[in-house]
């Protein structure tokens, strides 16, 4: 695929905030990784999270472990974007490094719910291009929760009931994709990626450089 | 690259208008010919006008070349979704056509100028995707103007001077790209074509799949 930054360097536009959601096992987080391996003009934000950490996880790479009270703290002073409670713990996404990013012209991918990302809607607005992926079926959908073997049925049928309730707030984003083939996913999510960049209002060195343009035609005429 | 059309069947979403706009010169006919050839699922609209035929070029392929006088008559019928004057002649879009593609989730893409977008886009409204095509510079807009070899080199210095004019209403478009070469520029314009097509409230049919996928998830469970 050509280079879809080439006429606009990362430096020169607003950066975006692109969030994927979805329920657990539809691919997001296989995804959001294919995405960051292959485009180093997006990165990740880091939630911070009351959970335990789990075998592999690295502090600040997957999560800022944080305890209950200092996440009351990060709330009570404002430091998040969207937080949410998700089974018996709760999540949220620091704030500074997203608006140093889209100043910067950097593009932040969130991996967040329905919760998370009504918050971030209504913070960010514009800035933020939401993305919903479906699973092909529910059976589907469990066969992969199995298939990925970091949870015991026990977790994996608490995830099935909730997908359905996630699954029902679809309608609030603004893309919707069927995660049929993870390829075939990964292309329509990186197609979306380079659409919103060519958004002219995120291009504001448009102007000068049409304005350079034009004013330069009589002489090159 | 993946299908991006895969997990959308045309026939299942609403299709959509695509227009590429730029000054004669910056690539917007070459482009959508490549696009045309490697996307099924997109159709040029045909204008009706009443320039003379020019060598090469076939009556209902390239346009439907009609008279001054049937012209104004298909004015006053209402059956165009947008016509214009250009040069000495006049260009417009006939409506049938269009109105049933986007009902048979076909998509049809336009080559008019500014006037032409500004009246499709006050009758389609968001089925419309407008797409401006800025050329690197106008030195390097005259030399392709020069190499194509179709024109005099009265006619060029005519396109030029219009040039101007034209690329001071690109800020009337939803993308706008820069076309420093014809293949980054095509790969963008198709992942334009690609995240449209994904828009949530073009895809009517995911209202009944994710019905059935939710309902469906007790027995599957």
């Amino acid at each position: 695929m050509a280079d879809l930054t080439r006429s606009q360097p990362a430096r020169r536009r607003r950066g975006l905030l692109i969030v994927l959601s979805s329920p657990s096992g539809a691919g997001k987080s296989t995804i959001s990784r294919m995405l960051l391996d292959s485009d180093p003009h997006v990165t990740m934000s880091v939630s911070a999270t009351t959970r335990p950490m789990r075998p592999g996880e690295v502090e600040g790479r997957d999560y800022h472990f944080v305890e209950p009270g200092e996440f009351q703290r990060m709330i009570a002073d404002g430091e998040f974007a969207e937080w949410a409670p998700v089974f018996d713990h709760h999540y949220g996404s620091p704030q500074a490094p997203i608006k140093a990013a889209l100043k910067d012209g950097r593009d932040v991918l969130f991996d967040i719910d329905w919760q998370g990302t009504q918050q971030l809607h209504a913070a960010m607005g514009e800035d933020l291009v939401r993305v919903f992926i479906l699973p092909p079926s529910m059976g589907e959908l469990e066969r992969r929760l199995h298939e990925r073997g970091t949870d015991s049925d026990a977790v994996i049928a608490g995830r099935m009931q909730r997908a359905a309730a996630e699954i029902s707030h679809w309608a609030e984003y603004d893309y919707v994709l069927v995660n049929e083939d993870m390829d075939s996913c990964l292309a329509e999510v990186r197609s979306i990626l380079a659409a919103e960049r060519l958004k002219r209002w995120r291009q504001a060195h448009l102007v000068s450089f049409v304005r350079d343009l034009v004013a330069g035609s009589p002489q090159q005429i």
